[in-house]
């Protein structure tokens, strides 16, 4: 079987680490040919995934296709599903998904509790909905990894709005935030990870730090589960999907928001569940038995981020002081150059003992500094 | 750094996933442009391991070189090591290991308990050393997965002897079979894997299934394991190893055999374990920390192994069986073709119940089978 992934960063490569698990061939389409996935496939093309005839050449002689990146030309993908090849998820889940406004829209249409939330098409039209505030403003298209994202406090603050297509959102007393990762293979059967509870980086607004399973009483978790079901159920689309959500101060779960492939909150899977979440999605792709998602261990995620005030030839500062860690696992992307805020690596670590984890989590946290030469 | 590996087998293949963990640069040199490796590297080159100027070539560049299979030059090894390539493990290691003969004596010299045996250049020899009858009689070089390897169980079978340097070894009553898995990094550290108990296959004579850890008692561990560590100190070399011992009737350890590489019986500590022998090969490579071999969790291994009666274009019989039980995991080596005794693959299975270990194992070899269109 031939299948596909556009993009070729640091998902792509744990998701062609995995597929050296099964019999398939890979292909990868991405316009930097040193990117964290180029030498792990079988064919690697050079090219522009946001490129129609780019996107639908890559395609047509596939039997699968698949993204770690929702900046994908989704035409190229429509006119591929047509002519029969399966693309993981559906061209038009990607589609709903990775514009803010219609995210938010299918969330609305499909009675999914989300925040309250108008659109915008200026900073200004934000005057006439001042009663949303405090508010985050978020670009329909374009954002990523905290860019595109602007919180508005108050009327003095309006002119930090976006004067683009964008979603002003009721900003959420956030008591936990939680991500639930759900596959659905074709036949609509799906499977649940055990939640992974989120603290966000205050300034880059990149995942800081993550335990998994999500210390939730068991109503929450069903309400969570319920509602992160129901998001993949309505977009009725074969694939693996992160659904972010928050938990206010009233104990409501709201669909903060969703992405339709793994997902950095599904790292730990990798080692700390039965079946990871790469392994869950080629097993979709290949119509093979969904997989456990159940936990082997307890595991918390540290994302290795380029630190402040470094630029150029990436150096690990004391790699050796989190490597002599019993049960801990690294993982390096293996990007050559690092700046502020890049996803450079990640280290997962395992115990029963959520202390441990915590403990552990900080220590990497202080110790491991992703630098220059 | 980059760091090549002779050989693009399952065990490079494997050595690759791991190896996509780190920032390292990767070159694979085997004769099959098909292998299951080939696609897993940064740089993949078609050559002849077995040749001196392709080895040379091909290892002049790099920083570090490795082995997953013992078949290769150790001349172009030795010069490259001359010229401040360091190689894991050292040319002299593979030499010593690869020729049966030597393998044999160097045990005897350093004191290392091992079969009688004595050396031989015809079948007829044999009959002069009657008394070691029964034996096993085993070719200097070139046996691999059972090959060049006969047992003599008396006079009337000496003729089935070969006629080239060998070893004939007194034939063990073997009451276990274990085999121990060690690293040592530059510095002489050495870290011990758990012990994992084997069973062969009576008619291909590879590996049918295994437990770790195995079941033996502490002063057996202890013994087993003294007797590991001083095979890989005195071999002098930096590398991993993985160590086959005999348990004989009268609870005597022997060593059966030394593979100078990772191995076929350390499959499940990719897994099962906290640090697999991938990635302890790795940070013995990368002069990183040893890693931790402790087990996450008691695992089996069952080989998938091409089926008597077929040959050509392999099919998985029954797969999606095996895919369904929860804590399984499937490796396919991705080789498209199967024949009888081909090893095509291997099943994890991990549970802390030994029973329920055995009782998969064993459905997984009545289930799944290795077959052709």
């Amino acid at each position: 079987m031939k299948v596909g992934i556009l993009g070729g960063g640091q998902l792509g490569r744990m998701l062609l680490q995995a597929a050296a698990n099964y019999d398939l061939i890979t292909y990868v389409l991405e316009k930097d040919p040193n990117c964290p996935a180029a030498h792990l496939c079988h064919h690697f093309s050079v090219g522009d995934i946001l490129d129609y005839d780019t996107v639908y050449q890559f395609g047509k002689h596939l039997d699968a296709l698949t993204i770690e990146i929702e900046a994908v030309n989704v035409d190229a993908l429509t006119q591929l599903e047509k002519e029969g090849v399966k693309i993981y998820p559906t061209p038009a889940a990607i589609r709903t998904i990775k514009n803010k406004i219609t995210q938010k829209q299918f969330y609305a249409d499909n009675e999914i509790p989300t925040s309250n939330f108008v659109i915008t098409h200026s900073a200004d039209a934000i005057q006439g909905h001042l009663g949303l505030l405090p508010a985050v403003h978020k670009l329909a298209e374009g954002g990523y990894d905290g860019k595109g994202v602007q919180v508005i406090e108050d009327e003095k603050s309006i002119s930090l709005g976006f004067n683009a297509p964008a979603v002003l959102e009721e900003k959420v007393k956030i008591i936990k935030e939680l991500a639930l990762i759900v596959g659905m293979n074709a036949k609509g059967e799906t499977v649940i990870f055990p939640p992974a509870e989120m603290i966000f980086d205050q300034v880059y607004n990149l995942l800081d730090y993550q335990l998994s399973p999500a210390k939730i009483e068991e109503k929450q978790l069903w309400k969570a589960e319920a509602i992160a079901r129901k998001v993949v159920q309505s977009l009725k689309s074969p694939g693996l999907f992160a659904i972010e959500l928050f938990v206010d101060q009233n104990g409501e779960i709201l669909v903060n928001e969703t992405a339709p492939r793994v997902h950095n909150s599904g790292h730990h899977t990798i080692e700390a569940n039965y079946c990871s979440q790469y392994d869950m999605l080629l097993r979709i792709i290949l119509d093979y038995p969904l997989g456990s998602p159940a936990p082997i261990l307890p595991s918390a995620i540290v994302n290795l981020i380029g630190a402040e005030g470094f630029s150029g030839d990436v150096v690990y500062e004391a790699l050796d002081e989190v490597l002599k860690m019993e049960n801990v696992f690294v993982h390096l992307y293996g990007k050559t150059t690092t700046k502020p805020g890049r996803k450079m690596g990640h280290v997962t670590i395992m115990s029963n003992d959520y202390q441990d984890l915590t403990h552990k989590a900080n220590k990497i946290k202080h110790t491991l500094k992703v630098i220059s030469k």
